[in-house]
């Protein structure tokens, strides 16, 4: 097709090809996140959105089932670069006592990728009157958010724990 | 210096670095968007956030200026991921009529990455007592995210406009 015949639900597809992406490889790349965190809590908080995020490719193979297209992948590069920023840190900062607030900092950003795009994908959902699929993007969405608040508030307990310690 | 003998302020300085590179870097790409934008408001909208960039540049010069440390980049692979898939849009949606939500989905990516940055950034510099430095990377921070509200009030408007329409 030539690009000026694209429409919305093409634009909706490759979108929701470039996300399936980047969740397959949040679901390899977490759990080495979590085992490299000092703090307890910390790889607790990445082990649990690990398991969020095998529901979230699933989710997304519902999605594919829906709009009758198959699940194909298309490389993400911005989840690519935000995932090797996340290796720079665990090896720049490995076994240093800032290694948490560099693990946070990256792991922020990729809720932030996807809540940005997540937002997106249900918005163009809806525009398109995909009514069941709006709510199946919602529900991740909602999950990415809480994730992104777990993280925040780690962050801060992390601050008021160095606190107390100077 | 050792990984494990790095501290918060080695996190901040490497940081301060990532991000410098991503506002040079968008300094670059935001033109290439503006005029490949169909809607006249999307096009002002990116022009302007382009001039508030360029301000975004000074004030981290300044910041490095205040920590007494070099201005120099550091690649962001983030920012390059997240600016190839803009060029990926602007040539597989070419003259078409999603044109415009693939640009608008590109660019609240981008900012998303920014307010993600930004945030951690000033939350750091609370910490390591920089007050003055936390000060200009919030002014930033409210930039980012009028950009990304401004490019939130677009995309529905382009939906009003495309309801109407049908």
């Amino acid at each position: 097709m030539a690009a000026k015949d694209k429409k919305l639900d093409d634009l909706f597809y490759e979108t929701l090809r470039d996300i399936y992406y980047a969740e397959k490889a949040l679901v390899k790349s977490l759990p080495k996140m979590a085992k490299t965190a000092h703090a307890k809590e910390l790889r607790e908080a990445i082990e649990h959105h690990h398991k969020e995020t095998e529901g979230h490719v699933d989710r997304l193979e519902e999605v594919f089932g829906l709009i009758e297209k198959p699940a194909r992948t298309k490389t993400c590069d911005a989840i690519r670069g935000l995932t090797d920023e996340a290796k720079d840190v665990m090896q720049e900062f490995k076994n240093s006592e800032a290694l948490d607030a560099g693990l946070l900092s990256a792991a922020q950003a990729v809720e932030h990728y996807e809540i940005s795009r997540y937002g997106t994908l249900k918005s163009w959902a809806e525009q398109l009157g995909l009514d069941q699929v709006a709510k199946i993007l919602d529900a991740t969405l909602e999950e990415e958010k809480n994730a992104d608040k777990t993280l925040s508030r780690i962050a801060e307990a992390n601050v008021n724990r160095r606190a107390q310690a100077a």
